[in-house]
């Protein structure tokens, strides 16, 4: 392979319960890449579009983790990358991540699948700390694995993917404001009541067991976040309005996507995803801000090749 | 039916990383009880063999809720009870529970199943509440529905069960010394670190897939538990020897049952269980304190019914 053409997806993480251990891909949001074979060795980035980052190649996300993993595989080509920017970085959908994860996506078919889906991982994150200054994994395990991933363990990483009930859909809306993934960090208290911690285990145990079992009902009852989402919730306007707008349009649950601003709701079925879409867009246009609103299908490949040769 | 004889199960809750939230039933560890319909309405205990227990209806775990069943079912018989313990009060292996669990269970035969799992789980809850002060569902809950259950929510109470791979074997030591719970509890800080609760709910995500992939080596990884059991194995002689003996010889994970003082393993087959039992055995005997030892099938089923007519 000489050429190819991805969708990276966009992913959300944390989902209520799952702070800093769980995410899922979706599916008609995300970045397009291509990646073509070069015979001068390293990376370079020939065209971005759709957002204003960087063409530096150690400080872009994508292209560090490129430049990376042709050093560590000994490559004999190099890489020249186009992105094009399917969503605004700063949304909590894991822009950045799309971007590493993609890149180890797509590096790795160039090198003919040398590398596994965790190291491909550990390659993103690497990506991710490039762009955010930390290696967190979680959007990042769901662009490549797709689906919904838990992050088991950092040291060793382990990446455990969990099934997808097949209705599961997704509807976002992404607010035009600025959280700060530094600010949304500082809201949160380093301590909490054990009692809580024990609420919200049962809750991710309720939500995993849900996924395996396609128990609707139980994915519904356990998407709840009594620790994080009470603090971070103040940064983002009229949160409580679209929750309480998505779960009167009996959407599952609905929580803050990784740091925000965006919001995700979880549905079962198309025809519930839409009256939520259209019963929270209700909401958020009486509000004065500016938004953007998907409506997706929770993605269980993550990565598609879209063009190769 | 006129008579049964049923055998209810002891139980570890907790199972590491599930503090509150995880039990499972054993299989060769547990109660033996009779309960015999009389025409002279409410309950009564003809004999209690195997341990030092109360006869006042009112204040045993398994007669109070042979009680209260009776009354919510209006029921227009009495029932005869007998109780033969088959392991100790105060080993952490849910001895009242087996006894209100089992209650439950054998007088529901007698009312015809009228009654849901989930009710005689409260039901046992409450029968907890007499014995123990606190009205505590993974005991029961694991006795009466058999093999791993999730306590997802206590209000409203909702309990998930869990699958049980095949070859999953539980090893256990009781050393003959008191733990109060009281003071199980007193050693656990109120607040704890929200980067370590992230730890232990990736682990109880971790456990539970492994349950239902059967990933006996996820399982393994997520045995572990970093918040409660720091403080609670220094209410327990070489708990540590115990642990590092078992993992030594091969056990999935190691830990505290219950509040304590028992310790069990997880261990994949009988062979591996075997090695693990009489590690642990040869450990604890240097140590000059008494011990009762275990070796189970985690039961998938729970009750058993023995006799009946």
């Amino acid at each position: 392979m000489n050429y190819l053409k991805i969708f990276s997806p966009a992913t959300v993480a944390n989902v209520s319960c799952g702070f800093d251990s769980l995410g899922f891909a979706v599916d008609t949001i995300g970045d397009e890449m291509t990646f073509t074979k070069t015979q001068e060795k390293g990376v370079k980035i020939t065209n971005i579009t759709g957002a204003n980052l960087t063409y530096d190649v150690d400080k872009n996300a994508a292209s560090a983790v490129v430049k990376k993993m042709l050093e560590d595989a000994n490559a004999d080509f190099g890489v020249a990358l186009t992105i094009h920017k399917g969503f605004s970085p700063g949304s909590g959908l894991g822009s950045s991540a799309a971007s590493a994860a993609g890149a180890a996506f797509g590096t790795n078919k160039l090198l003919n699948n040398v590398f596994s889906n965790l190291e491909l991982t550990k390659f993103a994150m690497f990506g991710e700390k490039v762009a955010c200054g930390s290696a967190i994994a979680d959007n990042v395990a769901a662009a490549i694995y797709g689906g919904f991933v838990l992050v088991r363990s950092y040291e060793p990483l382990e990446i455990i993917k969990l099934p997808v009930p097949n209705e599961l859909r997704a509807v976002a809306i992404h607010p035009q404001i600025e959280v700060k993934t530094k600010d949304a960090r500082e809201v949160l208290p380093s301590k909490i009541d054990l009692n809580d911690a024990v609420t919200q285990w049962a809750n991710v145990g309720g939500l995993i067991s849900g996924l395996y079992t396609n128990n609707y009902q139980l994915i519904s009852n356990s998407l709840v976040d009594i620790i994080v989402e009470p603090h971070r919730k103040k940064l983002i306007p009229f949160f409580d309005n679209v929750k309480n707008s998505a779960l009167k349009a009996d959407a599952l649950g609905a929580g803050i996507s990784g740091s925000g601003p965006t919001i995700f709701a979880l549905c079962k079925g198309d025809e519930i995803a839409n009256k939520v879409h259209q019963s929270i867009k209700e909401t958020y246009k009486e509000t004065g801000i500016d938004f953007e609103m998907y409506i997706s299908k929770v993605n269980p490949d993550g990565m598609k090749i879209l063009n190769s040769n």
